[in-house]
């Protein structure tokens, strides 16, 4: 208990430590005093060497400064929430194509000055913008921008659940509906986004987080040792290398958002599903055993995934197991979580910085 | 000379057995007895672990059949006709989209029964079926195949020149247009197949091959020492990271075109641009002198190309190479040629088979 305890502490305070660090940075060279919102391809001497504004990354950081803001007492500081605001207002002016025909779609990509360079024909760059809205709306009380977050979040449920059409992919006949986990997964992180702290809205999005959850459970494959990233939509293993993908850094994300939508909810048994299915299986499927690591895709039965950066060690899957540990080590004070948390911090850190590519 | 001839007779030999292997592992296992066309995710052991169709890969499939059957004697085999004649008819069958209106666009990914999967916003789909249907028809001597390549050429150039509204991405206002050199180069190498030995042709894709130098000519930047992968359309350099690229694979090939066309049209100062250009540069820089083996996309100031699998070593660039300098040599003979065709040769061989992922 105490060592564990002491060990905790040494680890927070590394982390501690490289956040700050890592804040400093984007702080001082990330902002666009011209334009608004932020760089995001910067060199470690803070050079800028793209101007390219991608709206979920936008998203990311307006999203990442008001929970600091609003969680941590060191990062309660003035610039930060001005930073914040000002990346909010470029992406209300600039992140949605269609404003005129309600919310409509983002962006997937902007020069510099806001056009628009890209729409891509998936949710995610939506899905970005409203955990941004929600969030800056959390640290200033804006209320009509909590209903734009709210309003941008209907309309992309309604593309998931009812109509896809308006994302702008024609139907082609041998294009199967599929299960894909990063849908119900980012909607219910959105779940647990819109919905903490306001009793008043977890009616609303109950039906919507129990959907969530029916579907990411639907990943459970093989007798509960694989989490397969796409299924059929009844919940069956697809034919195929796409039937047999699996992406541990999904698996493991997945596995914290519903860790959180089982506490807030009291589920006990799904809290216990969340850390047995969606964080020990990626750890034992994905970890490299020969070099560590956790691989980027993998196949079931161990032909060559077709994306070529399948067996590249990301950071941000990293970075999610990070996370996915340390709050199963929180709820259930399992010493096999801080095991996995331990392991996957010496090796990241022991590898970061050490290429310019993956770490 | 002697030397170097005996070094070719023995690569050629080697080069031989690799290709005979390769050609009786594709027949053995590649053909989709029941449905037509051909497998393309085969494992070692021949177990086809995936069935879509990727109708670049059937055409590439097709034009190799052929061009092995017209050009080699051991290979002018009926059942290699066969195979080839098979592929054609399911690409005439499936791969078109749209045949109402013309030739149409080409789908992108096709189930195995030739259902569409995908169509994708770009030509090369498209391209592929073009050298497919050329290359068949110059061994079947089918008229009317020919044709059908020649309309739907008629129709990629339509929507590189002139409407590019037909592949059906909607304009963004901040999407300026590129030279991209993928585009001019696939077009030169498809005026390369298409006027090969017709003189009657040459006439009809003369104006087209000398606007495809042109545009390819114009990635030659930074006076003359880097071959830059997209440029603007009155050939400058580009901002960001998309000015920057440089894709040695691409530029590589672009000189094979290049000096294939320069040949044709007995054009001496454009054989030496293609060589000194399109060829030395891409290895000087692109070659990874710690490592050995092509980078796949680099950034001409050093910068992290954001293509996650940017410093990956992959097969094709390196074939690229090989068919490159071995074309080069036999052109000048100059011995720098064969040397650098040495040395990928070298590398690619060593490294072949070793890993399940770039070789």
């Amino acid at each position: 208990g105490t060592l564990m305890e002491a060990l905790l502490v040494q680890y927070r305070e590394r982390i501690r430590t490289e956040l700050d660090r890592a804040v400093d940075f984007w702080l001082k060279y990330s902002h666009d005093k011209q334009y608004g919102g932020f760089f995001t391809c910067i060199g470690k001497d803070g050079k800028i060497y793209d101007e390219l504004k991608y709206v979920w990354l936008q998203g990311r950081q307006v999203w990442m400064y008001c929970r600091l803001y609003r969680t941590t007492e060191r990062f309660c500081r003035p610039d930060i929430l001005e930073a914040a605001k000002s990346g909010g207002s470029f992406l209300q002016r600039f992140a949605r194509v269609q404003p005129a025909d309600g919310p409509g779609k983002c962006a997937f990509c902007l020069t510099r000055d806001g056009h628009v360079v890209k729409v891509q024909r998936t949710i995610f760059s939506e899905c970005f913008y409203i955990m941004a809205m929600d969030e800056l709306a959390r640290v200033t009380g804006d209320k009509e921008m909590q209903n734009d977050a709210e309003r941008m979040m209907d309309q992309v449920v309604h593309w998931v659940r009812i109509d896809s059409s308006g994302l702008g992919r024609p139907p082609q006949c041998g294009d199967a509906p599929v299960n894909s986990m990063a849908v119900p997964m980012m909607l219910l992180c959105l779940v647990d986004q819109l919905t903490e702290g306001r009793a008043g809205l977890a009616g609303k999005y109950r039906e919507l987080g129990d959907w969530c959850v029916t579907q990411i459970l639907q990943h459970v494959q093989r007798d509960g040792k694989a989490i397969l990233e796409n299924v059929s939509l009844d919940g069956q293993e697809l034919p195929g290398c796409q039937g047999r993908l699996q992406n541990p850094g999904h698996a493991l994300e997945a596995g914290w958002f519903l860790l959180q939508y089982a506490k807030a909810q009291g589920d006990a048994e799904l809290q216990k599903v969340a850390v047995a299915k969606f964080m020990d299986v990626p750890f034992l499927t994905g970890w490299d055993k020969q070099h560590g690591g956790l691989f980027y895709f993998q196949d079931v039965d161990g032909h060559c995934p077709t994306q070529l950066e399948w067996n590249m060690k990301l950071w941000w899957p990293h970075c999610e197991a990070l996370i996915a540990y340390l709050m199963a080590y929180s709820h259930f004070r399992e010493p096999a979580m801080l095991d996995k948390f331990t392991q996957v911090y010496d090796y990241t850190f022991s590898h970061v910085g050490k290429s310019k590519f993956n770490f």
